[in-house]
């Protein structure tokens, strides 16, 4: 049970955290940093936050600091946060990506209070009018490098996502980046290729509108995604998606030279291969 | 109200139409016709059906005849259906392709009592297993060329499927293929491709089970899709479906130029046209 928290960003992540932090009672009281007054007045009337806080004001009066921001911006601020605590606080953020981050504070004096995670939930949507309640629950949370944290802070961490219903996996930042890249990153990329792909094909919009099934709203669903987050963690994880978009397009080319081809035999095959996804996430 | 409607085929969308008839009061006796003893013992048990009979007999007795079969298997089926229908019965079809089931069936002398549907709704499963109550329900389906149906035929397939819950749209069978290339099929090619890529890429299986997150699972949720069904669908709509992808495979290569030369203002753009697309679905 923590004192007081801080989440610095008050959006999708750090607002569903601090409903959890709250409906588990592990925090008694969270003050939100927020880069713009709009968000910060609609966290708190949405009781995602408790007060509103300056930046230096907010981490001075915290045991827990929770950096959910995009991840370009994280890098300074977890710098910036890390000149300013106490050997008693704890840091941590909730980043898409982890390498970069990593590297930036890896000698910083606090580095030791300092958990890198990535709590492995969202959705499409971001603000604080996205967060919601019992988000993480059944999902992994990865901590990377934990041999760079104190035990104390690493513990705490660990026990605030493991009350909240996530699992741990424990990895080193650069393996989490290339993992994420193949079970998160492509899947934006993708998503948002193929609604470039409709809106570029399918000029009656209506159509689109009309006929959209389950199918294809799940698979296009991602492309909602803000690129003001996006686009940080694709320039941070930059050599690890180019290698996997790079299979994923030949992958579609086997597709395409079947279907040219009319390999029909290649075709099914390439769909068999496919279905074994099914086994592995069930 | 029909007293007796037999369903070719007993898998997700028949069953699912079977469960939504009995739910809305539209249809007394359900019979079935299964290519597998199995398939057609497991519906009864399910009660999706009230029996099983051998297509002649179930085509007989019916005052309605739906077939949901695989494609290529629906257009001998429906050429053999249609030799053997009276003037007071009407045939329908659920098919995902259209051009060529009208095409095989458009100089049959009983043309005028089948009326050519795609009710566009589905899941990744089949089989009678995977029939569920509420389906259809808000999604659009698909008539046409309607034109060659009767009158009365075409009134009662519509006042079925708004009776249970469905917008209807009129167009030509070749209109519907290509606009079912970019909303439905390929959004199987790319899921079945990106579900090859991660299985290529990521050797440790177990972080796939360990770390898909919810992104990950909804863009290849398709990937489980039963190739004996798919297949069939691709190879009709084969030029649809290339055209389609070609556009798909140059936009991936847009956001591999874009991060390759990091060119993260195209990058930016690239995200922010996608963005669209949830505007146009909302």
């Amino acid at each position: 049970m923590f004192k007081t928290v801080t989440i610095v960003g008050v959006g999708l992540i750090s607002g569903s955290f601090a409903l959890a932090l709250k409906q588990h009672g592990l925090a008694e009281r969270v003050i939100g940093v927020s880069r713009t007054e709009k968000s910060a007045k609609k966290a708190l009337e949405l009781g995602l936050i408790d007060e509103v806080m300056p930046l230096d004001a907010a981490v001075k009066a915290a045991d827990l600091i929770y950096v959910a921001i995009p991840v370009d911006a994280s890098i300074s601020m977890l710098q910036q946060i890390l000149d300013n605590v106490q050997q008693h606080q704890i840091v941590t953020d909730a980043g898409s990506t982890k390498s970069q981050i990593c590297a930036a504070v890896d000698n910083h004096p606090m580095r030791a209070r300092f958990v890198a995670a990535h709590p492995m939930w969202g959705t499409e949507y971001s603000g604080p009018e996205a967060a919601v309640k019992n988000a993480f629950t059944g999902k992994a949370c990865v901590i990377c490098d934990a041999e760079k944290s104190a035990p104390d802070a690493l513990k705490a961490i660990e026990e605030i996502y493991q009350t909240i219903g996530m699992h741990l996996l424990f990895m080193s930042a650069v393996d989490h980046d290339m993992h994420a890249a193949y079970v998160s990153h492509i899947s934006h990329i993708t998503s948002f290729a193929l609604a470039n792909t409709v809106l570029e094909k399918e000029k009656e919009e209506n159509a689109i509108f009309e006929l959209a099934a389950g199918g294809f709203e799940s698979t296009v669903r991602l492309a909602k995604s803000n690129p003001d987050m996006w686009l940080p963690i694709f320039k941070q994880n930059r050599d690890n998606v180019l290698d996997v978009l790079n299979e994923h397009i030949s992958q579609l080319r086997k597709f395409k030279a079947a279907l040219e081809k009319e390999n029909y035999d290649f075709l099914q095959e390439l769909m068999q291969q496919a279905n074994r996804i099914g086994k592995i996430l069930e």
